[in-house]
């Protein structure tokens, strides 16, 4: 079960609660087992080329057209869009030129992935070779009123609801990525003889290992503290970001130092420690960058001003 | 209320389990609550000059002498020996040449600092001077048997019982240090306006006070963790390690973070963050150097070959 | 000789050039001399309580009176102050509001530290207690035009000359403190014995030294380059900043690194590497702070926008 | 010109001055200058999959027979070794346990690469992939008595001399790099918009390219002022060593800031970073690994002992 199926699961099962909602219901009712038994594939489709972080800039445009809408734009890097049925949308249904504020206007939709109006082209990337990412291009998409996701206008918020919990899976795999790193180079510290010891005997083998283990520690207990306070519908914000730089942070430095660990063997694919090394480096930057958590940091913890 | 009282209480609290402690039962029920609400002093004397972090390498020799022992030798930075009424002292009782292992022949005591045959000089140094530390030196000092804690020869042992809560003990310290510079350069990088703006708008200032905050959430929690655990009666030595090494990190770098936040006024004794600066330093120094947490992890987490 | 000798030297000097400095010959040739071989102090008074790093903003003011100025306002961090019969001062002779550009309408003084006029305050400061700093207030000082340097309103251009090599010289300063402590800590390490082997046999002790000893070396050639081009007249914007960033960063952490090789003994006086640790600090805050010269990187070198 | 081809070029050159070498004379008026014109291509045997960094312990063995050897054994990492006509390759021609030092007993020579008896795999590996690294086995290899260079046992004493040379050439190998993920990441960061500015006026963005761009400029002076000194004839270890261990360092984090200024577009092929990102990830591991570097520099320049 992929990362976007859990959190395609967490956002349908909180949207739930919105009484707009009763009129979904029996749509709901069928994709969300499916999504979270993972016969359904849905992925998530936000980012856009000339959008970057800056959701609200996003232009793929959603028109009003009968009794539906009509889509066109471009999204990129969505995971997985080859090979899902569906697809959790954000596109604009108002211009920015004309909501009060630039988060309004926005709305979710549920879409099917029709290869006919729906083109996909493959990204070639560094890593992260088990699952695809693709651009995105929307070419007059009918799709109905009923696949909207809540109000219209309103699905920047929705949105949001569903940052927090992908931070807190996505800092999940970082750990995870790590501790194999880990665990790789403390086996191979502890065969590997030069000089006649186990480089391992070596503090300058083994203190950065200690280190990082430490650092995947600390970082853990964040994540496991987001993930319960997520569950427990408490206020997650600052955790949930913590946790994703701490993980992304000690996650790469243990696949870095595994690397380090292994000498020139470190860099030959056989070791597995040169793919762990490249899985783990996006996690810096996806699903946020380290310095918006940073900017989130600075503005919504310590309360400094907007910075830009 | 000091470091040492709890550390102190804490040690004698587990002192009462061993059997061979009903005699000094007496004893204990007067000096724990004291050492505990702080109308006793009692110090921590475990370091000498020539010995370092090698314990077994103590010289200060307890010779049997009558019901009771003469003590000679000297300790180092010995915290709070000018304040306090009694010491727990650990010396040799059986030469290391004459025992099986060197961790075997060493007992502990609980002396009375009787100025006449103990001899105080205390240490010039850079931070912590709300307390002293003192260089000791015992000369012939006599004390009765019913001082010794527990079995002759097995102090190594009961001391190893007090090194991780001193070690989650000052995890806190360092954590509230930490703390406090961060709350200082916060309050200050909001109101210091240079090049028309709040300091704390630029993220030159700003993300490395994010970092620290997040650094030190997380050490917090490891902290807590290894504190639960020691009450618990769990083994803790994993945690109480790793939250030394990084609350001392954490808040070392929060506070260097908020000397330089200050700017010039930062090294400024006026601003208070100079101090912190100077006080988190010793914390990746003692009760334990960093490096002997990375050696503990390495071999005791990791299971990689003892390097020294 | 003190670095501010040096400085006052090179600027006056430099200002030999300029025509208008006919006048003032006389007077150089008197001052220069003394200045550089230490019979006269000349201390340097740019830096303001509420204009920070943004001298443009300073508010002290040399008003036009007779045949000179009278001056008041006030300056701190003032180096040497209570001990230099001179000051070279920079002033507001133009309110900021009255004229084209911020950098304009300041004017270069070199005036005499008349205690009638000029009020002292020593600021108590963490480490550099060789010599004072202090705040200074000007109370209705009077100053001929003849200790006006160049041309009025000119102040700042002139004022630019001298930051570079002011960089250059306390990038040294900062190089020579890195090279004292590594030696100190080398010698530490390889004469303290702990665990029956002296503690440089560790790599956890000695990779961080090498470490320290590699980035002192390749400071120091960015510090000797810099020197040269300014001593050959050629730009050395880049080379000065970049020298100053550097030197700092190394010596800083050659000291924090030589506190670390001692263990407890590095938090005491008497092994001096305390001092060294908080006497390099300050050259992360100043001539400039860290955070300024990466801004003039990211704009001169890299041509990036201004972020502030 | 490959990297190999300057190293080869630069040994041969210098063998010129050993007496021995008279006989070879004819050989190498050939061979020098086809090596450096690329119109020959010679590699480098040296890693063996059990000896790693300790080149004493391998066991590829050249045996006596007639009027050569016949060489049996295993090579690892051998970059280029396909497409190369010929090998300096270092093998043992005494057995370990028959000489006095293990640095004695060792040969060089500069073999043919028959594919009849040297059979070569390719290492799939995470970089570098304008070039291939091979295992190489060596089943009965006949070799000339011709084909060995300079005097048999002395193979190591000839081989450090290349290894100054080789450690700086690579050291611009990974300035080069890291300059061009600086240019690449400076760009991107003028032209990408997001929240309505260039990304690069955030000083989270611009601030560590910045750091990276002076680490460059440093080290650039350390390679420049080791080959200088090499070229002069002077000793050059620390210089060489220092070289390459700061280059690999600064080249890498420039490469790798270079991919984090990109966002999600520093994992796309496209962009050319996450290349340099893989590719100078290399040089922190070969041709000496930044711990080897550590080592010599505590051993060779701080007089530390010897830590394995
Ligand atoms: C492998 C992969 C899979 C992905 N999968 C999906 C997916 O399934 N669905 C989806 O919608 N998206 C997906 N993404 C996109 C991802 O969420 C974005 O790449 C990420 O949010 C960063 O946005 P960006 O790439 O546009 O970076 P940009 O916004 O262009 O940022 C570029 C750089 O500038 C920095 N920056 C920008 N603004 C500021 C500021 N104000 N202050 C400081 N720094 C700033 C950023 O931190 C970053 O370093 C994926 C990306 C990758 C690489
Ligand atoms: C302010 C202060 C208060 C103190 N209060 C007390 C007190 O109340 N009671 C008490 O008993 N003690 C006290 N101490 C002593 C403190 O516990 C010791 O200083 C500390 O344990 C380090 O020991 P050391 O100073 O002997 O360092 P050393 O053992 O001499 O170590 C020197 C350096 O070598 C490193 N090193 C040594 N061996 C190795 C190795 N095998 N591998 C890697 N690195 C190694 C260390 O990490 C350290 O960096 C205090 C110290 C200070 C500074
Ligand atoms: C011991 C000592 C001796 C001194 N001697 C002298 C002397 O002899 N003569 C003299 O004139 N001055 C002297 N100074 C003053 C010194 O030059 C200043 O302290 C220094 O230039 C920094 O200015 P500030 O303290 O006003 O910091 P501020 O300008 O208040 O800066 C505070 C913090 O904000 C950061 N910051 C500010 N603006 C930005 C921005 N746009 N982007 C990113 N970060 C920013 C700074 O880097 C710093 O970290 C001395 C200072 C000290 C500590
Ligand atoms: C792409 C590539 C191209 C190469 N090309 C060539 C070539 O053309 N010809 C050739 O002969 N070789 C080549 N090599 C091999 C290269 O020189 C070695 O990989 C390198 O010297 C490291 O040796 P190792 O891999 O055996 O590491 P190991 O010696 O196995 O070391 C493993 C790890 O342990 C550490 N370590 C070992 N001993 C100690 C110690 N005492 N103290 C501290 N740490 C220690 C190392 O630093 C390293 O991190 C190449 C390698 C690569 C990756």
């Amino acid at each position: 079960m992929g990362a976007e199926a859990v959190i395609g699961g967490k956002l349908l099962q909180r949207w739930f609660d919105a009484p707009s909602w009763l009129l979904a219901l029996a749509l709901l009712l069928e994709i969300l087992p499916r999504a979270v038994d993972g016969s359904l594939h849905v992925c998530f489709g936000v980012t856009e080329p000339d959008a970057g972080t800056d959701t609200t800039r996003i232009s793929t445009f959603a028109r009003r057209k009968g009794d539906g809408y009509v889509v066109n734009g471009r999204k990129v890097w969505i995971t997985k869009a080859g090979d899902s049925q569906k697809m959790i949308l954000i596109a604009r249904t108002t211009p920015r030129a004309e909501v009060a504020k630039p988060t309004e206007g926005l709305s979710l939709f549920l879409i099917d992935i029709d290869p006919a109006q729906v083109h996909l082209q493959a990204i070639p990337k560094m890593g992260r070779n088990a699952v695809q990412s693709y651009e995105v291009v929307f070419d007059d998409l009918f799709v109905p009123e009923s696949a909207r996701i809540g109000e219209e206008g309103n699905g920047f918020k929705y949105l949001l609801d569903g940052l927090n919990p992908e931070r807190i899976l996505l800092a999940h795999e970082a750990l995870g990525i790590g501790r194999a790193a880990i665990r790789r180079a403390v086996g191979y510290a502890k065969e590997r003889i030069v000089f006649d010891r186990p480089i391992g005997q070596n503090q300058g083998v083994a203190f950065p290992l200690a280190e990082a283990v430490m650092r995947l520690d600390a970082a853990e207990l964040v994540a496991r503290n987001a993930a319960w306070r997520y569950d427990q519908g408490l206020p997650c914000g600052r955790e949930a970001n913590t946790a994703k730089y701490l993980c992304a942070d000690a996650g790469f430095k243990a696949a870095d130092q595994a690397v380090q660990t292994h000498g020139g063997m470190g860099y030959a694919n056989e070791y597995h420690v040169e793919r762990y090394f490249r899985e783990s480096r996006v996690l810096r930057l996806a699903p946020v960058s380290q310095e918006m958590v940073l900017n989130y940091v600075s503005q919504h913890v310590l309360g400094l001003p907007k910075s830009y």
